[in-house]
């Protein structure tokens, strides 16, 4: 039971993605008492995984697990092996270390349509969980997707099996994506997004507190968002049920 | 007893007020080790002790109270309560945490200065160390505020009997209170400010580093500060006593 | 042996200057599992260990030095005491914490070029590695100093016998040494500076990513870079190794 409960303040479902770039085990067990029953995912940013231990990568997702909490490694560390020619060892690897879900993305290299298809059905046909991303990490190439081009990779990486369909804000939430250079989300290319998509098989990562607070007014408390910091994850938890001056008062 | 002790660089008495946003239990008592005796006032940050389990609760607080220092809910669970009738429970639950201080405030809600000063004294005949806010979270609200209205509001709050009373610089200390948009302290307020108010009734918002050198500077290095970081405390600790480049050589 | 192995990204030597401002001990130990192995230097920064219990900062020491991360206590504090004709004094409490490292600079007081000459050799006939740092606090001050000055400084103090030269960044990275106001790097003095120094003995200061990046790219995987943040390092290890974004595609 939470402390001031007399406040009978749940909230809907919806999706919390959070940010780990190398947490240490122990302390995961000590932060979880206090946020783990409000994480859905966690992701091992980029390719953090693959300079940490693999005792420890095990122990981490372990830890996670405990809570209910789904782990994977990042999308760019997707795209380092497929552009080896190493799917397959991708896959097994996330296999052995106890990762139940991957990301099939193609922010920092280029996929065809045809390959990043393939790459979510066989994901898929091994058992993982599959989030895609849209996205591109650099700027300049991030430009040149118009919210079209965004919806309608949505869509196709839904038809094909896709579990989830993340939209690219990196750890900065600036000039990428849905937000401008200050970070504020363009709301018209924002609105064209949600009413020509599942809102509800969507994740914003919005790490930037005015964009969780948009996204949770416009969408609704029960928004999918992803790459929240570690320590953000009670402010958010705040945010979402109108505990904080930003909300409050706003939440129905 | 310090290292580097030869240099005999105490300081004069001043509080520190630190911003737990959802600290684990066992990070603090390791962190309390390090920086314990320089933190008086811990603030669980607005609403963050309602989505956090009672047990928890209970046992941060114990640990806080372990090295002397008094926990209280952020003002704006204290509004949250309040403007649903339920001022009573939530000084009730406080109690029962273990809370030793609240804060009352109007930064999300109106609140008459009748239920303000009513508010004060319930507290305080609770036995709880009351401090009082000054502020408007919304930007545009909070410019409303003349440097004028806030003096009088904290001499009103005084009188009444709160132990101290907040300047509101929330998480970001910028657009609010006593600081422009880029965050810098605006002086002639400030000035006007401190020469209308007892100074060590006074708990400045101060969570970037050049606010914090600004009030050393300026008021000396017993300023009493609030909405610190966590692991800010020891940075600004050496602030107060000219260890760090911005106030070396500038501390009697 | 890291997760994900068969990518076989191993990286040229390069050392890495981690900034410690108040970490506390147990969570050292933890932390370390993850990435004690990619740390080279720990800085307790300007004069945070002054206002650390002696026998934490012992501990604090040992739990790096298990991992052959060398401490050094941060030039400030150097100064402060220097300033206050307590050199000796530093020196053997240093020794008595169990400091490996000392760092000599200039950054907050006037230092005669013969000092500073004496004080490296002092440190260095103590048995300590010995950093030195170019570059002034006092965004003013800095400016005053040209490339050139700094490229004479930097081949005077390893002349004398200093073990790195350390490039002052500050903890922001804006407005000091090689970085403009918005932290980017100003490229012609950078590489006039590079190519009139040797590189293996230069520790850049770059607490941003962006810089990271850029220093890179330019250098090499393997350049020097200090004041990283204590929850950068896997980031750092991962750019280091062309597994984020940023470097992806772009590391030899």
């Amino acid at each position: 039971m939470n402390a001031f409960s007399f406040l009978d303040i749940e909230r809907e479902k919806g999706i919390t993605m959070v940010l780990d770039k190398g947490l240490s085990p122990d302390f995961i067990n000590d932060y979880l008492k206090v946020c783990g029953e409000y994480i859905n995912f966690i992701k091992f940013g980029w390719g953090t995984s693959a300079v940490q231990n693999r005792d420890i990568v095990k122990e981490k997702i372990r830890n996670y697990k405990r809570y209910g909490i789904k782990s994977y490694p990042g999308g760019t560390l997707f795209e380092v092996c497929f552009s080896r020619g190493m799917f397959d060892e991708y896959l097994n690897e996330c296999k052995e270390l106890g990762f139940e879900a991957v990301e099939i993305s193609n922010g920092s290299m280029d996929l065809s349509l045809e390959d990043r298809k393939n790459a979510i059905k066989m994901a898929k046909d091994e058992g993982f969980i599959v989030l895609t991303e849209v996205g591109k990490k650099n700027i300049e190439k991030d430009k040149e997707l118009s919210i079209m081009d965004r919806i309608n990779l949505i869509n196709e990486d839904l038809k094909v099996g896709a579990d989830y369909v993340i939209i690219e804000g990196r750890e900065s939430g600036k000039s990428i994506g849905l937000f401008d250079k200050e970070g504020n989300v363009k709301l018209s290319e924002f609105e064209t997004l949600i009413n020509n998509v599942p809102v509800e098989k969507i994740i914003f990562e919005a790490p930037n507190k005015n964009q969780q607070v948009e996204f949770i007014l416009k969408v609704g408390n029960d928004v999918n968002l992803g790459n929240i910091a570690y320590n953000e994850v009670i402010s958010l938890e705040t945010l979402r049920r109108g505990l904080r001056g930003d909300t409050f008062g706003k939440i129905q």
